[in-house]
Order: C-alpha cells, then sequence, then structure tokens
C-alpha cells in the first residue's frame, strides 16, 4: 500500500463541492479561499537551514496558493512543534513574523504541541484568503487558450544545488530558495481573466502536467520562451539542459495561467518588475505537455519535478517537496 | 528556553483582535469560528491506539471547540504525514470519515506528506465553524454568575487508567477515551446566554483555572456536585479522591460555562439524556479555583490537569496531552 491508496481514500471521503476534488491547491468554502500546507524537517526542510527562513517559506508556500486564486490574504493559523530547547522555534516564528507582516497576513490561532526527542519537526500553517470574483481552478482551461508564466522559474533549484554543494553558500539563488516570494498582487491581477491557474511548486513541468490532466487539454510548452534570470543563467547556462533543469527544479513559487487568446495581460496593473511570458498553448489532445524547442519536439524528461512518493524523498539529503491533496 | 518563551512570542506576532490573544479555544473571524489541533505519536494518542479511534479523535476535540463557541461545523482541512505502509493511515482516514459523517463536517482540504522512517506521526486538524450571534470566550465570566458543567468528567481518564494497566483493556470508559462525543447541539443552545464558556479538554480544575484567570475572577467549585456516571463510580468509587480525580483527568470535552444567575438552563432545548449541572460560582477574588467539599475547603491538587511541557510527556507512555494557543 502506497501513497496513491491513501489519497484515492481521502478523495473518496472529500466530496462535497468546496473540495474541487481535492485536485486543486485550495478549497473554497462561500467568499473564502482556504489552504493548508505541512513541512516536515528532512522532506521538505534541511536541519540546516537557518530557521528563520523555514518560517518565511511556510507562510510564502502557501500564499502562493491563495496568488494562484487571486485570494487576498485574510488570517493564518499556525501548527507549530517544539522540540528541545526551543531556540530553533523562536528563531522560526521570527521568520513567521517577517513574512505575516510583509504580506498583510494576521496569525490567529493554532496549536503548539510538543514532540518526543529526537522527532523530526512538522510545522503547518492554514492560510485563509478572500476570495475575488473568480477563483480559478485548475481544470479551467481550454484548447486555444495561451499558456502564461508569469515569475521566473529555476532560480531555487539552482539555489539549493549550489547548497548541496556547500551548506554555507550564499548569494541571490541560494536567497531565492530560502526566501520565496509570494504573487500575490500579479495573482489578483489575472485571475479575473483566467480559465485555469496554479502556481508552480514541484516543477513546471509536473504541474503543467496537473493542469494539463485537469483541463483535459495537451499543454505545449515552448523551451526557449522560458523566462531564466541573469542569476540563473550564470550559474546553469542557457542551452536545452539547463532549460529542463529549469523547467523541473521546482520551488518557484511562479503562476501558470490559462488565458483566452483575446487575454492581453500587458493590460493588467501588475507591479513593477513583474516578469509575464507568454510559454505555450492549450491544444485538443491527450491530457498531457508537449515540449518544443527550435521548432522541433523535444522528450518529456522522466522526472517532470517532485513527485511525492516515500522514496524519493526520505532522510536529511532528501530535496525539499510540496504534495498538496 | 522552554516553551513558555515561545508562547509569549506567539503571542506578540498574534496581536489582532480576532486572535483573542490566542487565549481562547479559536479564532473568530467574520462570522467564522476557525481552530486548530494538532495531534503526536506518544504524546497525545499511544502506538498502540487503534488508528480509527485516533482520527474519531482528531475530529471530535476541533468540534469540541468549535462548541464551545455555539459554533455549528462548516468544514475541516486535514494535515496528514504517510509513514511506512499507508496502512495505519488508510484505517485513520476511516475513523475520520466517520466522525466527519457523524457531526455533518465536509472535509474540503489540506496536505498530505510523508515523514521519514521512524518519525512520530504528526495529524492535524483545521475546523471552521459558523459563529453564533454570541460566541463566548474565557474572560467574560462575571462574579456572581453560576458556573455549570454540561457533559460528565472522569470517564476518559478512567478509561486511560484501564489501558495503562492492560493495553487490551475494552469497555465503556475506554470508549469514550478513545471515541469523545463533541457536545455540539448542546454548545450551541448554551452559547447565547453564556458570559464564558470553553471545552473541558485537560482537565476541569485546569481549565476552570484559565476561565479564572481570563476573567480575572475566583472560580469557587463544589466537588460534591461534580456529575459522575456509573461506570466511572464503579471503576474509581466515589470519594474525594475519585472526585479529585475526576476534576484533573482530562480528555473529558465536556463543556465548562459561566452563566448569569437568573439563567435556567432547564428551559434550553438540550439534547435527551445530556447531563447538565451547577457546579459551582464566580466570585471576585484573586483568579484561581477555590474547591468545597461537604462544605468546607478542599486543597487544590499539586497538578490541575494535563499542562503541556517538555518533561511531562516524552515518550510513548506519555498521557495524552492537549495545549491549545
Amino acid at each position: 500500500m502506497r501513497e496513491g491508496e491513501v489519497i484515492a481514500r481521502l478523495r473518496r471521503i472529500a466530496t462535497s463541492p468546496e473540495a474541487r476534488g481535492l485536485l486543486d491547491d485550495v478549497a473554497v468554502l462561500g467568499g473564502l479561499v482556504v489552504t493548508h500546507d505541512t513541512i516536515a524537517e528532512g522532506v521538505h526542510f534541511l536541519s540546516s537551514d537557518p530557521a528563520g527562513s523555514v518560517g518565511w517559506k511556510l507562510v510564502a508556500v502557501n500564499l502562493s496558493d491563495l496568488a494562484a486564486k487571486g485570494a487576498s490574504p485574510m488570517a493564518a493559523l499556525l501548527s507549530l512543534t517544539i522540540t528541545s530547547s526551543g531556540k530553533w522555534e523562536v528563531d522560526f516564528l521570527s521568520g513567521i513574523e517577517a513574512a505575516c507582516e510583509s504580506y498583510g497576513l494576521p496569525l490567529i490561532g493554532g496549536d503548539t504541541i510538543a514532540l518526543p526527542d529526537g522527532a523530526p519537526r512538522v510545522l503547518g500553517l492554514t492560510a485563509i484568503g478572500k476570495a475575488g470574483k473568480h477563483v480559478p481552478d485548475r481544470a479551467g482551461g481550454k484548447a486555444g487558450d495561451h499558456l502564461w508564466l508569469i515569475g521566473t522559474i529555476g532560480e531555487a533549484a539552482a539555489g539549493l544545488a549550489q547548497l548541496r554543494k556547500d551548506r554555507h553558500a550564499s548569494g541571490p539563488l541560494v536567497e531565492i530558495y530560502r526566501r520565496p516570494v509570494p504573487l500575490l498582487t500579479a495573482g489578483h491581477a489575472v485571475a479575473p481573466q483566467a480559465n485555469a491557474m496554479m502556481d508552480v511548486s514541484d516543477g513546471l513541468l509536473l504541474d503543467a502536467k496537473r493542469m494539463a490532466e485537469a483541463s483535459r487539454c495537451t499543454l505545449r510548452i515552448d523551451l526557449d520562451t522560458l523566462p531564466l534570470s541573469a542569476a540563473f543563467i550564470e550559474a546553469q547556462g542557457d542551452d536545452l539542459k539547463s532549460r529542463l533543469f529549469a523547467a523541473t527544479g521546482g520551488d518557484d513559487y511562479a503562476l501558470l495561467a490559462a488565458l483566452p487568446p483575446h487575454a492581453d495581460p500587458s493590460t493588467l496593473s501588475l507591479p513593477e518588475g513583474t516578469t509575464i511570458e507568454r510559454i505555450g498553448t492549450l491544444e485538443s489532445g491527450p491530457p498531457t505537455v508537449r515540449l518544443i524547442s527550435e521548432g522541433k519536439p523535444v522528450a518529456l524528461p522522466e522526472r517532470l519535478g517532485f513527485e511525492h512518493s516515500h522514496d524519493q524523498h526520505r532522510g536529511s539529503s532528501a530535496p525539499p517537496v510540496a504534495h498538496r491533496h
């Protein structure tokens, strides 16, 4: 028995329309968008990661789910475990506080429990947002839609690669890995026009495949159009291999949106400096991703991103993963 | 550094009025009551507890928080960890499902993550309820109020004591320990009249002390009035010692309410068979609990209930504890 069976069991329980079949990043309850992410030491973050950055990231990944639905932050509840001296937890809370203040997310409750000695920390956050008039899910994409990417990809994975080589590495890529920025304002601006939208947390290709499956379309992505930052290119280069690295790296917290072909994102009031790029098209066809580069098909890599499976991310050297049901 | 310092840090972050100073069981957000409880293997439940009963209990303890605020269940988000084969988790979900169905609580989302091998399971639930017109907190009790207990106490602690002697013990007390019943209908009926209300989860005396501190009153409790069930008396007897055992045992999920002296709970439409008993009075005086029995003062026991502290509940033989911030 594996996770798939557990998830299948969950889906049979969560049958109300608010649950969105557990196939979206969030639940929608009346005028609210509600999401919960849990992270564990040795799975989603490294024991050596600064505690403050773990706190920041827990808030940011939840806010990224709100951003992908065009929702505005209202409140959060924190599930905190305390191990040993409590010093790590106080630093962790400084990161929580910084992120909550930065994005106007009041912490209103939660639970604090002690764990047995030596147990990995498990930290959770429930974020509640105010829904806009339209809350795009993953399933609304239509053949003919244009596929847009808001934000850049690959930088966090490149930062993690630097940390794997040298746990004391620093610089802009490490900073982006540790302190992702949820694209709340951009998400809020794009959501009213989006037929489908989701955040790119587990890898562009994996998340695009999820949108393809939910929307029952083929998502064709032109790798040459992927927006790569100067810092990424300096670290990883700018060839097909590095583009596939960026497209499968994960931890990006960019937004992936299917917009009708007539939509013109340049008319949206996005924050200055927001990267928004058309990276492909939704087409009739099997629910998968097709890649092209220089006009020619490129085979899908075997690994599209961080899938949640038992064997992949055990132990403290495991990569960050994030799977939402 | 200890948990106290971590909680103090949390309180400095959670300053919005919705947080209720993190001193209540819940947060109140618009017309919603929101609560989150997390439980860990070896701390709040035993590895030998049936997985289905752990799932039931996680739902029930959250619903008990809603009951204490007179709120009606709307939706829940589950934070689930998966270890080893997933079989335990499927059984656990059957308990979640049974409780959600019993109390009309749709599961609408959450997160599922894997844990490293050997890590204790950590399970969380966010419950969202619809608030009534009045959401009683712990702080509204007034000198002169009568103190009422809805439900019985001591049975769960007596059941746990049986399990400690024999992990295969069974019977009504073990059943009550494993499958507590949240008093939703009773809480809904009492809330409009209550100056203060909370659930009794960590032990009557400890929770009463919390109400005394929040309401800045002395809570005088007459131990002779405590409602004890026949099953409890059969197992533990009916003397001062057994009454103090019941009043400090915890895991009761009864409701403790401060009602104005003119309130007459017999006029409320409580479910048939609901035990409701006046157990004391709120008085001007220091914020603590005073006990009497047979008209004479009884010294407060050293241990009022399950306080959340590192040393108390480490290891798999630790008692269930529950601390909400």
